[in-house]
Protein backbone atom coordinates (compact mmCIF):
# COMPACT_ATOMS: atom_id res chain seq x y z
CA UNK A 1 0.00 0.00 0.00
CA UNK A 2 1.84 2.44 -0.72
CA UNK A 3 2.27 6.26 -0.53
CA UNK A 4 0.77 8.60 -3.09
CA UNK A 5 3.74 10.97 -4.67
CA UNK A 6 3.06 14.33 -6.29
CA UNK A 7 5.78 16.84 -8.03
CA UNK A 8 9.41 16.06 -8.63
CA UNK A 9 9.07 13.06 -6.37
CA UNK A 10 6.53 11.43 -8.92
CA UNK A 11 9.28 11.66 -11.56
CA UNK A 12 10.41 7.96 -12.52
CA UNK A 13 14.51 9.02 -12.97
CA UNK A 14 13.99 10.92 -9.58
CA UNK A 15 17.90 11.01 -8.11
CA UNK A 16 18.54 10.08 -4.72
CA UNK A 17 16.98 12.77 -2.01
CA UNK A 18 19.70 13.13 -0.04
CA UNK A 19 19.48 16.37 2.34
CA UNK A 20 15.94 16.95 1.25
CA UNK A 21 14.77 14.28 3.08
CA UNK A 22 14.05 14.56 6.36
CA UNK A 23 13.57 10.95 7.08
CA UNK A 24 17.46 10.46 5.82
CA UNK A 25 18.69 14.06 7.87
CA UNK A 26 17.05 11.84 11.32
CA UNK A 27 18.58 9.11 9.93
CA UNK A 28 22.33 10.72 10.27
CA UNK A 29 21.48 11.86 13.75
CA UNK A 30 20.02 8.48 15.59
CA UNK A 31 20.38 5.87 12.33
CA UNK A 32 22.08 3.66 14.32
CA UNK A 33 20.92 0.81 17.34
CA UNK A 34 23.36 1.83 19.84
CA UNK A 35 21.78 5.89 19.73
CA UNK A 36 17.99 5.10 19.75
CA UNK A 37 18.52 2.86 23.14
CA UNK A 38 20.57 5.71 24.78
CA UNK A 39 17.63 7.67 23.71
CA UNK A 40 14.96 5.29 24.92
CA UNK A 41 17.25 5.15 28.21
CA UNK A 42 16.85 9.34 28.44
CA UNK A 43 13.14 9.14 28.09
CA UNK A 44 13.27 6.40 30.85
CA UNK A 45 14.97 9.26 33.09
CA UNK A 46 18.78 7.51 32.55
CA UNK A 47 21.14 10.55 33.53
CA UNK A 48 24.54 8.90 33.99
CA UNK A 49 27.53 7.80 31.90
CA UNK A 50 27.72 4.49 33.95
CA UNK A 51 24.00 3.77 34.09
CA UNK A 52 23.82 4.56 30.32
CA UNK A 53 26.59 1.82 29.55
CA UNK A 54 24.93 -1.00 31.68
CA UNK A 55 21.62 -0.37 30.72
CA UNK A 56 22.22 -0.17 27.29
CA UNK A 57 24.57 -2.81 27.77
CA UNK A 58 27.72 -0.87 25.37
CA UNK A 59 31.04 -0.48 25.63
CA UNK A 60 32.47 2.96 27.82
CA UNK A 61 33.97 4.03 24.30
CA UNK A 62 30.90 3.19 22.34
CA UNK A 63 28.72 5.03 24.98
CA UNK A 64 30.97 8.12 25.28
CA UNK A 65 30.87 8.56 21.49
CA UNK A 66 27.42 8.36 21.06
CA UNK A 67 26.38 10.52 23.95
CA UNK A 68 29.05 13.13 22.96
CA UNK A 69 27.20 12.69 19.10
CA UNK A 70 23.92 13.08 20.87
CA UNK A 71 24.59 16.33 22.52
CA UNK A 72 25.93 17.62 19.95
CA UNK A 73 22.95 16.80 17.89
CA UNK A 74 20.89 18.79 20.21
CA UNK A 75 19.16 15.81 21.74
CA UNK A 76 20.86 15.21 24.93
CA UNK A 77 21.92 18.27 27.45
CA UNK A 78 25.15 17.36 29.37
CA UNK A 79 25.36 19.30 32.63
CA UNK A 80 28.22 19.26 35.15
CA UNK A 81 26.97 18.19 38.73
CA UNK A 82 29.16 17.01 42.14
CA UNK A 83 28.42 14.99 44.86
CA UNK A 84 30.10 15.91 48.47
CA UNK A 85 33.45 14.54 48.40
CA UNK A 86 33.50 13.72 44.68
CA UNK A 87 34.98 15.50 41.39
CA UNK A 88 32.60 16.94 38.93
CA UNK A 89 30.99 14.61 37.12
CA UNK A 90 28.30 15.37 34.03
CA UNK A 91 24.73 13.86 33.72
CA UNK A 92 22.83 13.66 30.17
CA UNK A 93 19.29 15.22 30.58
CA UNK A 94 16.37 14.92 27.33
CA UNK A 95 16.09 18.23 25.17
CA UNK A 96 12.99 18.99 23.64
CA UNK A 97 14.50 18.36 20.51
CA UNK A 98 15.07 14.60 22.10
CA UNK A 99 11.90 14.68 23.78
CA UNK A 100 10.04 15.42 19.86
CA UNK A 101 12.33 11.89 19.21
CA UNK A 102 9.63 9.41 21.34
CA UNK A 103 7.14 9.24 18.93
CA UNK A 104 9.84 7.33 17.04
CA UNK A 105 10.48 5.42 20.40
CA UNK A 106 6.77 4.47 20.21
CA UNK A 107 6.29 3.47 16.96
CA UNK A 108 9.50 1.01 16.89
CA UNK A 109 7.84 -0.33 20.02
CA UNK A 110 4.48 -0.92 18.83
CA UNK A 111 6.30 -2.43 15.47
CA UNK A 112 8.48 -4.80 17.50
CA UNK A 113 5.39 -5.80 19.98
CA UNK A 114 3.83 -6.86 16.93
CA UNK A 115 6.43 -8.29 14.36
CA UNK A 116 9.24 -9.50 16.36
CA UNK A 117 7.01 -10.64 19.70
CA UNK A 118 8.90 -12.17 22.68
CA UNK A 119 6.92 -14.09 25.45
CA UNK A 120 7.21 -10.48 27.45
CA UNK A 121 7.07 -6.83 26.12
CA UNK A 122 6.83 -3.82 28.31
CA UNK A 123 3.73 -2.22 28.34
CA UNK A 124 2.90 1.58 27.91
CA UNK A 125 -0.11 3.41 29.76
CA UNK A 126 -1.67 6.52 30.20
CA UNK A 127 -1.00 7.85 33.57
CA UNK A 128 -4.36 9.85 32.89
CA UNK A 129 -6.39 6.99 32.36
CA UNK A 130 -4.33 3.57 32.02
CA UNK A 131 -5.15 2.84 28.60
CA UNK A 132 -2.86 1.60 26.40
CA UNK A 133 -0.53 4.21 24.73
CA UNK A 134 0.91 4.39 21.11
CA UNK A 135 1.37 6.11 18.21
CA UNK A 136 -1.50 7.14 15.26
CA UNK A 137 -1.21 8.64 12.02
CA UNK A 138 -3.30 11.72 11.54
CA UNK A 139 -4.01 14.72 9.77
CA UNK A 140 -4.51 18.32 11.37
CA UNK A 141 -8.35 17.86 10.45
CA UNK A 142 -8.13 15.09 13.20
CA UNK A 143 -8.58 12.18 11.00
CA UNK A 144 -6.70 8.30 11.06
CA UNK A 145 -4.89 8.20 8.14
CA UNK A 146 -3.80 4.89 6.49
CA UNK A 147 -0.47 4.59 5.04
CA UNK A 148 -1.63 4.87 1.18
CA UNK A 149 -3.60 7.81 2.12
CA UNK A 150 -0.34 9.97 2.55
CA UNK A 151 0.18 12.25 -0.12
CA UNK A 152 4.18 13.49 -0.32
CA UNK A 153 5.09 16.51 -2.81
CA UNK A 154 8.52 16.74 -3.29
CA UNK B 1 10.47 14.77 30.86
CA UNK B 2 11.10 11.79 31.39
CA UNK B 3 8.68 8.79 31.12
CA UNK B 4 7.11 7.05 34.47
CA UNK B 5 8.62 3.51 34.83
CA UNK B 6 6.84 0.60 36.62
CA UNK B 7 7.46 -2.93 37.91
CA UNK B 8 11.21 -4.33 37.19
CA UNK B 9 12.20 -1.35 34.92
CA UNK B 10 11.97 0.79 37.91
CA UNK B 11 14.52 -1.18 39.80
CA UNK B 12 17.97 1.50 39.64
CA UNK B 13 20.32 -1.70 39.05
CA UNK B 14 17.94 -3.24 35.96
CA UNK B 15 20.39 -4.77 33.66
CA UNK B 16 19.83 -3.95 29.98
CA UNK B 17 16.81 -4.75 28.19
CA UNK B 18 17.96 -7.04 25.73
CA UNK B 19 15.32 -8.90 23.81
CA UNK B 20 12.30 -8.18 26.35
CA UNK B 21 12.80 -4.48 24.60
CA UNK B 22 10.24 -4.14 21.56
CA UNK B 23 12.46 -1.29 20.67
CA UNK B 24 15.73 -2.80 20.55
CA UNK B 25 14.30 -5.86 18.50
CA UNK B 26 12.92 -3.74 16.09
CA UNK B 27 16.08 -1.88 15.49
CA UNK B 28 17.95 -5.03 14.98
CA UNK B 29 15.64 -5.56 11.83
CA UNK B 30 15.85 -1.61 10.76
CA UNK B 31 18.64 -0.26 12.76
CA UNK B 32 20.80 1.20 10.16
CA UNK B 33 19.92 4.15 7.39
CA UNK B 34 20.33 2.11 4.87
CA UNK B 35 17.33 -0.57 5.71
CA UNK B 36 15.10 2.42 6.55
CA UNK B 37 15.83 4.30 3.46
CA UNK B 38 14.81 0.99 1.30
CA UNK B 39 11.75 0.84 3.48
CA UNK B 40 11.08 4.62 2.73
CA UNK B 41 11.38 3.83 -0.88
CA UNK B 42 9.15 0.85 -0.62
CA UNK B 43 6.88 2.93 0.88
CA UNK B 44 7.20 5.51 -2.57
CA UNK B 45 6.13 2.64 -4.22
CA UNK B 46 9.82 1.80 -5.64
CA UNK B 47 9.86 -2.17 -6.65
CA UNK B 48 13.02 -2.86 -8.76
CA UNK B 49 16.38 -3.76 -7.69
CA UNK B 50 18.08 -0.63 -10.23
CA UNK B 51 15.73 1.95 -8.48
CA UNK B 52 15.78 1.51 -4.89
CA UNK B 53 19.49 1.76 -5.17
CA UNK B 54 19.74 4.65 -7.47
CA UNK B 55 17.33 6.25 -5.30
CA UNK B 56 19.13 5.86 -1.98
CA UNK B 57 21.98 6.24 -3.42
CA UNK B 58 23.73 2.82 -1.96
CA UNK B 59 26.38 0.63 -3.72
CA UNK B 60 24.76 -2.56 -5.49
CA UNK B 61 26.08 -5.04 -2.73
CA UNK B 62 24.56 -2.80 -0.34
CA UNK B 63 21.24 -2.66 -1.62
CA UNK B 64 21.32 -6.42 -2.29
CA UNK B 65 22.34 -7.42 1.49
CA UNK B 66 19.90 -4.82 2.77
CA UNK B 67 16.89 -6.16 0.15
CA UNK B 68 17.53 -9.69 1.43
CA UNK B 69 17.72 -9.17 5.17
CA UNK B 70 13.81 -6.80 4.95
CA UNK B 71 12.74 -10.22 2.62
CA UNK B 72 13.95 -12.36 5.58
CA UNK B 73 12.19 -9.84 8.49
CA UNK B 74 9.39 -10.07 6.43
CA UNK B 75 9.26 -6.34 5.93
CA UNK B 76 9.25 -6.51 2.04
CA UNK B 77 7.76 -9.43 -0.25
CA UNK B 78 10.19 -10.63 -3.30
CA UNK B 79 8.01 -11.45 -6.81
CA UNK B 80 9.29 -12.72 -9.46
CA UNK B 81 8.67 -10.27 -12.93
CA UNK B 82 9.10 -11.03 -16.33
CA UNK B 83 9.30 -8.35 -19.35
CA UNK B 84 9.05 -9.23 -22.72
CA UNK B 85 11.92 -10.94 -24.18
CA UNK B 86 13.74 -10.40 -21.16
CA UNK B 87 15.08 -12.96 -18.44
CA UNK B 88 12.99 -13.20 -14.91
CA UNK B 89 13.55 -10.60 -12.45
CA UNK B 90 12.71 -9.95 -8.75
CA UNK B 91 10.45 -7.05 -6.82
CA UNK B 92 10.21 -5.91 -3.66
CA UNK B 93 6.86 -5.06 -2.14
CA UNK B 94 5.77 -3.67 1.04
CA UNK B 95 4.28 -6.59 3.33
CA UNK B 96 1.73 -5.51 5.69
CA UNK B 97 4.82 -5.57 8.36
CA UNK B 98 6.25 -3.49 6.20
CA UNK B 99 3.67 -0.63 6.24
CA UNK B 100 2.89 -0.90 10.01
CA UNK B 101 6.88 0.72 9.85
CA UNK B 102 4.97 3.97 8.03
CA UNK B 103 4.64 5.59 11.31
CA UNK B 104 8.27 5.07 12.32
CA UNK B 105 8.99 6.61 8.98
CA UNK B 106 6.77 9.85 9.30
CA UNK B 107 7.83 10.07 13.37
CA UNK B 108 11.36 10.70 12.06
CA UNK B 109 9.98 12.67 9.03
CA UNK B 110 8.75 15.06 11.77
CA UNK B 111 11.94 15.38 13.84
CA UNK B 112 14.14 15.95 10.12
CA UNK B 113 11.78 18.86 9.56
CA UNK B 114 11.47 20.10 12.57
CA UNK B 115 15.30 20.04 14.16
CA UNK B 116 17.27 19.12 10.96
CA UNK B 117 16.39 21.65 8.86
CA UNK B 118 17.29 22.50 5.16
CA UNK B 119 15.49 25.03 2.56
CA UNK B 120 12.88 22.55 1.70
CA UNK B 121 11.27 19.31 2.38
CA UNK B 122 8.57 17.21 1.12
CA UNK B 123 5.06 17.61 2.81
CA UNK B 124 2.99 14.74 4.00
CA UNK B 125 -1.18 15.36 3.25
CA UNK B 126 -4.07 13.53 3.77
CA UNK B 127 -5.04 12.56 0.24
CA UNK B 128 -9.33 12.61 1.66
CA UNK B 129 -8.84 16.60 3.12
CA UNK B 130 -4.80 17.97 2.09
CA UNK B 131 -4.59 18.54 5.64
CA UNK B 132 -1.10 17.96 6.74
CA UNK B 133 -0.44 14.34 7.93
CA UNK B 134 1.54 13.40 11.39
CA UNK B 135 2.32 10.96 13.81
CA UNK B 136 0.41 11.74 17.50
CA UNK B 137 1.11 9.90 20.54
CA UNK B 138 -2.41 8.52 22.06
CA UNK B 139 -3.79 6.50 23.83
CA UNK B 140 -6.29 3.82 23.34
CA UNK B 141 -9.22 6.09 25.09
CA UNK B 142 -8.52 8.98 22.65
CA UNK B 143 -6.32 11.45 24.65
CA UNK B 144 -3.25 13.11 23.04
CA UNK B 145 -0.18 11.67 25.35
CA UNK B 146 2.82 13.77 26.85
CA UNK B 147 5.89 11.87 26.43
CA UNK B 148 6.06 12.15 30.62
CA UNK B 149 2.77 11.00 31.01
CA UNK B 150 3.73 7.90 29.32
CA UNK B 151 4.09 5.00 31.99
CA UNK B 152 6.19 2.00 31.25
CA UNK B 153 5.73 -0.97 33.36
CA UNK B 154 8.50 -4.16 32.63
Amino acid sequence: MPARLEGRLARPDRPAAGDRCPIDRAMRVVGTRSAVLLMREAWYGTTRFDEFAARVGLSDAITSSRLRELVDAGLLERRPYREPGQRTRHEYVLTESGTDLVPVLLGLAAWGRKHAPEEWSPSTTHAGCGADVTVEVRCAAGHEVSPDDVVITG
